[in-house]
């Protein structure tokens, strides 16, 4: 879409916003940011140092979020849910991290990336430190449900991972494939944080399997849109460097789409630019001048709205409220944030 | 000492062997690499390739082993064990791949190392996986108190790892600093690899924390021989780069020795070395002089000869056996091995 035609969607309705979520879970998030930076702490001075800089550094720490949005949903009165929120948070950390260093990334959140500033050493031992203290804070809680559903996702987070390496620089990726790893990669921690909400409050199976979907389709939707906008012109800085994903090759939707739907000539533009051969400035323009020829954002964004509707719908069986209301908004928020 | 002078230590009596410790364990470590070759498996082909490069490549397993040892002189009569060893070699292993990335290293155990056929991006996220995979190992045994003292272990190795970044280079690193340094970084996962046999066979207090003691003892002595066999001419080649330590500009006890009682000409070629300036392998070779002019070896082994013999002693609360001295040989071996 060229900059000077404003889409309809955008007239439609007033914007989704994060703001009843963040106002939902705003009293909750004081206690887990607490246990946060308190478990942070250690007294070797570069641990604290290294992890506040990504952990203050802005993050919107929508993990956490979901866990206490669960609890409210769930009607659970208990504290337990803090600490499991800064564990889940602490996960997520310590794959940023690790992450940071295998993108070798220069920036993250805006912000210069850890790497960058404290060297791939440290990154990746606070990474593992954060890692282990997230078990601590678990064990401490003591469900061994939890500590189930949480290294589970662990251990599928690591799987999508290095699939994701493994697809790296291959342009047959299909859209099965990447949905596969993003399931993986991303989804999986988004479940798990909305699925514990229910084990905390010891809900029925039902609840737990909804809160579940519901994180989990939220955290595909949330992902195909993070990926869309690394190709978006119109997208606003959203803190990591546009066209990361470009010079990575990584075979993202917006790629997939646009190959699968180009001439011979543009897949063949498409071959070099994933293997490398072609990754300057000129070249990302475009493969996002193609994307846009395409509909490849808006198509991704479309996809992303189909698993949004589903993490709406899968919160069907539960009263509607504040946090259900919440819950919604910030599903239909996850696919048009970036606009 | 030179090459043509026997010392009088190694006439004393038959060089203490692991041998008894290996027989010990004999078929329990069956039922341990079974599990380990098991849950080391993935959908993700580079997962299994990468793990198995590093886990089928001859290391001695001494930690699942301790935990192993551990359950037959309490006299455990379950399984449990096999599944929580398999967890602290899993942890183990998580670790080496997450240093051979720290570090740059080339060599392995005698073989070239995970990072430099799969590069570090992969090497990283299975080290995540592996971790992963020992806190589902160990949630599914379902001991709270084992996964405190194995998470609370990780966090500290970790720290540990942090903290020896921090010191490399560092020429005015104290004896008592890198003490503190190998306790975290190595004799933390020895302790807790013995101490969770006394968990399982619900032993009191005071085994569990006799059996702590022989293994965090046991690890520093390990440590301290490891970093001595990195300037030992004499030592057989160890499976990794000789002089590794040395180039890192790691600050190890023989180093701390060779410097404390060095001449200021010798003080000013150490600043040079830790700092980098000089890293040739005719400096590693003056710095091995060095090192033996002063005693720094033999010094460090009469170090660690000081933990192990508190290893040995904190068995002492166990009644005489098999088990009891085949751990005592290996705390002798720990300190022996390398001649």
């Amino acid at each position: 879409m060229s900059a000077d035609i404003v889409p309809i969607s955008r007239k439609q309705s007033p914007a989704p916003s994060l703001d009843p979520m963040l106002a939902l879970t705003a009293p909750g998030m004081n206690a887990v940011n607490a246990v946060i930076l308190d478990r942070m702490q250690s007294e070797i001075p570069l641990i604290p140092a290294l992890a506040g800089h990504l952990i203050s550094g802005g993050g919107k720490r929508l993990r956490p979020m979901l866990t206490l949005a669960g609890a409210e949903l769930v009607g659970y009165q208990g504290s337990r849910h803090y600490k499991l929120a800064a564990s889940v948070e602490f996960i997520h950390t310590a794959t940023l991290l690790h992450d940071d260093v295998v993108d070798g990334s220069e920036m993250r959140r805006g912000k210069t990336a850890a790497n960058i500033i404290f060297g791939n050493p440290a990154t990746v031992l606070v990474g593992d430190f954060l890692f282990s203290r997230s078990f601590e804070l678990m064990t401490e809680d003591g469900s061994l449900r939890v500590l189930k559903i949480l290294s589970g996702a662990s251990a599928i987070i690591a799987e999508g991972e290095v699939d994701q390496l493994t697809a790296q620089r291959k342009i047959g990726t299909s859209e099965e494939r990447y949905l596969q790893i993003i399931r993986a990669k991303t989804a999986a921690l988004f479940a798990a944080a909305s699925r514990i909400a229910a084990v905390v409050a010891e809900c029925d199976d039902d609840q737990e399997r909804a809160l579940d979907e519901y994180g989990r389709n939220l955290g595909v939707a949330f992902q195909l849109v993070d990926d869309a906008i690394d190709y978006d012109s119109d997208a606003a800085a959203m803190g990591k460097d546009r066209g990361d994903d470009f010079r990575e090759g990584k075979m993202t939707l917006p790629v997939i789409l646009a190959y699968a739907r180009g001439s011979e000539e543009e897949r063949s533009f498409w071959r070099d630019a994933i293997s490398g051969i072609k990754s300057s400035d000129a070249d990302l323009d475009h493969a996002c001048s193609l994307i846009a020829r395409h509909g490849a954002v808006e198509d991704t964004r479309a996809r992303a709205r189909h698993f949004a509707d589903r993490a709406i719908d899968a919160l069907s069986i539960f009263p509607d409220g504040k946090a259900r209301q919440a819950m919604t908004e910030a599903a239909r928020f996850a696919v048009a944030r970036g606009y």
